[in-house]
């Protein structure tokens, strides 16, 4: 048996998610299914993020455990013959017996495009979400700001996940302007379920006037949920990258 | 009778093209469609460029004439209400009753993204042509350059097309690269029918190396098509905008 490490991109918009559903249509269960095609072995494929419906991936990464000889790209370039194109493997090797893609990850970097443009955009659409308001840059920046270090996150945590430890330590966070469009980086050691989208949503409400920066401070400090705004949808995020210690990202 | 401009986006992946067909599924017969919707009335919308089937469209013009009062914009929006998402109006305004979308038109510009990774992409597949090959950029820039004045380009026409005039006077060619991705664009005051895609499937033959610069350029003074090369897939072209005298243009 050894181990492999994948690299894998994919366009969210018509899977369920990254993670295995009974309907089999996450991207987990695709590759998986892929990977018993070429090596008519029953894997089971570990990836770094969890990622929800819609949200896209350029750098995902997975391990999984095989008996197979094939070298790995060779394996990565098969198993691509048997997934649908919305869905890349696009780098593959082997790696230590003690690779974990989800609990060896030393970071994540995460990106969600706003669009604020008037009209909806068409190219592109299934890659940012379509805000048609006015959104100040000044103050979304300096709510985003207080989030790099370590603090508690559970004010931006999905309202349905429960006692798991909830203090990140975000290496950076970021927003800049491009045209119509605010772009958005997270990167951080960990990130709770939906907490991207979470604090997205918040800082848009920063960005049309609707709370301060200070009060986004005020909800990052008050641990509590119910004061967070709206979760962001899912389109508009993307994973860009997972590291590991010792190495330099993929992207 | 009043005639307006509307400015189009438009994700090409879905439709057989611009223009009108039997089977009512080019982008000018759902615009039509949707006019009928909001005004009642059977219009006749003149694009300012064909685009053939998958290719995209950041900012096509096209005009009509209606006995419609609602104000330009308003109607652009009642428009949209009626297109699927892949179609946007996302400018409007009246024009004087002689404003032609395609015979008034000063130049258009069209850019072509070539993605030479050695994996196919995911995201924002269906806006770029994937070719796995080494592409050599200064080649291409040096072949590319030629082009820039005055010149028949019956070389580049496409083949179904006869008797019209094939001298054309590009006013911009160029190409740059950005990671694995090869951007083409090319501005001109008109384009012969495939004529872009041509120029590409051409200069990509530059890139691989099959043929020089110095070859490009007697390719282009031969006048001769059996000597160009094939024709770019359509989806890594897509139309940025259309110039008129005296505006500048709408990116």
């Amino acid at each position: 048996m050894r181990s492999v490490r994948f690299t894998i991109e994919y366009d969210g918009t018509d899977f369920c998610g990254w993670q295995s559903q009974k309907n089999g249509n996450a991207v987990q269960d695709l590759i998986e299914k892929a990977l018993y095609a070429v090596t008519g072995e029953t894997l089971r494929v570990h990836g770094a993020g969890r990622t929800d419906a819609g949200v896209h991936a350029l750098g995902q990464v997975a391990h999984f455990r095989t008996a197979a000889q094939i070298p790995a790209l060779k394996l990565a370039k098969a198993v691509n013959a048997h997934l649908p194109p919305a869905i890349v493997v696009r780098a593959a090797r082997d790696v230590a017996a003690d690779f974990h893609a989800r609990f060896g990850a030393a970071s994540k970097r995460y990106r969600y495009v706003v669009n604020s443009a008037e009209f909806p955009p068409a190219v592109g659409r299934f890659y940012e979400y379509f805000l048609p308001r006015r959104l100040r840059l000044a103050p979304m920046r300096k709510a985003i700001g207080t989030l790099v270090g370590k603090h508690d996150f559970k004010a931006f945590q999905s309202a349905t996940e429960k006692d798991i430890p909830t203090v990140k330590n975000m290496l950076d966070a970021a927003v800049f302007k491009k045209g119509t469009r605010f772009v958005f980086e997270f990167e951080a050691e960990g990130f709770l379920y939906k907490m991207v989208r979470n604090l997205v949503g918040t800082l848009l409400l920063v960005g049309t006037g609707k709370i301060g920066h200070g009060e986004f401070a005020e909800i990052l400090a008050s641990r509590d949920r119910r004061r967070a705004g709206p979760t962001a949808p899912g389109r508009g995020l993307t994973l860009l990258y997972v590291k590991y210690d010792g190495e330099a990202d993929d992207e």
